[in-house]
């Protein structure tokens, strides 16, 4: 098969797409035929030498894909830990999804990694909460958006002014520019969602309702900060930070299970859609990784296999 | 009514036995003629002026209080935002408890402080799980440590190596001396319950297991320390910082009823015994504070009214 590798750490061309052995499943899991893969913004870091792939997983870059099950030829799509960004991938067939009804099979490599993490961090009590979902363009908000709106969450989000009409048009209660320093100031939520981790962290913290929770979920502003135990306590506040592809095998199996039962009828109704910004032949995910790292986007940007 | 009053900021000796005014209960309040109240650290921080009183409590330090229901005569204990340190206090009737089953009405205000912060920070999923009980010989700590093996728990407890025997003996499966820097090379802990704050935040990261939690209900070791972000990932952790005291009347009710569902069978069965230390006259509390900040006891220190 031909994958894309990544020939020694660096900018986005030492992404080579190559002809390599393919990959062998073991017991438990399934071999996709790729339609789709999609950049995350844990791909960059890979591709950088910034974030090592965990013990046992697929070299090549890549945390989600769509395809066909290569022994069935059911249409399927799969949380990976790596190795999306390939022809061939094998997965646990407990982390594969079938491909939501009223999507194309291109369209659903759009959503595992969104929908698993989006999942696991706000859970499905959101009914009269508040939700602060930081990079509301990104994939993960433009989808986070998306699931607070339809389980009746208010939905405050920052992003680049730019990009707030679209976001108006995902449901989005309140946008703020996030070059405003004092987006906290007003803000009380429930729960934040943040990619950026210690430049927003007392921000965030000052953000919090009373009993908030803060789910850090990214480190695009660093990863080490002041926490003011005192500040948190007047919110009597938690913050956690999670991975998803640092889970182990069955957590993410459960989250999987999770995300088929209680976010897919919401993808299936039409309530939430992929925000897909555009799709790049697998061969230039080069260029893609260039628009991911411009961030203009708004949405996915998916690794099409023809 | 006598009552202890804060002549001025400063050290046990500001605590003055006074005559002041009746408390009058507001509608849903009870008052309780007091038995006796107990000694928190937040009453030493409140002495010094460093934690004033949430609002509409009374200016009258003590967080807990058993007696008897002025009305009724019914034997009763409670959870208080201020005011123990008297002979007369007024509380929510849904921050009440009956005295457990074969504890007399004094020893009864050793439990409603630690058995609701321990009860709304650990909750009661504990069996085959590891607890890390900082200052295992504190209130909250011995309170702990016996409620975490009374639900199946593996405790682990820092404390002064002169309090080591009489933890084992409440049940602590380990006890660390404090002064070991090293204390949480080999720990893993799912839930920490922590006084320390700032101090031992680095640490107590370092001390958890994959998805543990970390529970902060003290800064006795400072407010502001940095937070490593990746650690904190790593761990798929999070952190916890709520006080008691600040949380709203209905949330404490709720966790009165919770404590009562739940920890009041485990204290009348015997599997929680009070820990107490010494019974001091309420009109003697500087001696009482002194016992506190020394940090020889072990357990808690009562304070009668005879």
């Amino acid at each position: 098969m031909r994958a894309i590798t990544i020939t020694e750490p660096g900018g986005p061309d030492v992404l080579a797409w190559n002809e390599v052995p393919d990959p062998v499943p073991g017991a438990g899991e399934v071999l996709i035929r790729t339609a789709a893969s999609a950049v995350n913004r844990a791909d960059l870091l890979q591709r950088q030498g910034l974030y090592s792939p965990p013990a046992g997983a697929s070299p090549y870059p890549g945390l989600e894909a769509s395809g066909v099950d290569a022994a069935t030829g059911e249409p399927v799509c799969a949380l990976l830990g790596g190795g999306g960004y390939a022809e061939l991938v094998a997965v646990p067939a407990a982390h594969t999804l079938p491909v939501p009804k009223g999507l194309s099979v291109e369209e659903a490599a759009a959503l595992p990694e969104v929908a698993c993490t989006v999942w696991s961090n706000l859970g499905h009590d959101l009914r009269g909460k508040t939700l602060l979902i930081h990079g509301g363009g990104s994939g993960i908000g433009t989808f986070a958006i998306q699931y607070g709106v339809a389980l009746g969450a208010t939905v405050v989000t920052t992003a680049r002014k730019s990009k707030h009409d679209r976001l108006t048009e995902l449901g989005a209660h309140r946008t703020i520019d996030y070059t405003d320093e004092d987006w906290a100031a007003d803000v009380r939520a429930d729960i934040i969602l943040d990619i950026i981790g210690a430049r927003y962290l007392a921000r965030n913290v000052e953000a919090l309702a009373t009993g908030g929770r803060l789910a850090i979920i990214g480190m695009q502003g660093g990863a080490k900060a002041e926490l003011d135990l005192r500040a948190l306590g007047t919110k009597q506040g938690s913050i956690s930070m999670t991975l998803l592809r640092a889970r182990g095998h069955d957590e993410k199996a459960a989250i999987v299970r999770g995300v088929r039962e209680h976010v897919w009828p919401l993808v299936e109704s039409g309530a939430i859609k992929p925000v897909i910004y555009r799709r790049v032949p697998m061969s230039q995910a080069a260029e893609a990784h260039r628009i991911v790292e411009a961030s203009d986007h708004l949405g996915k940007v998916l690794l099409t296999v023809s």
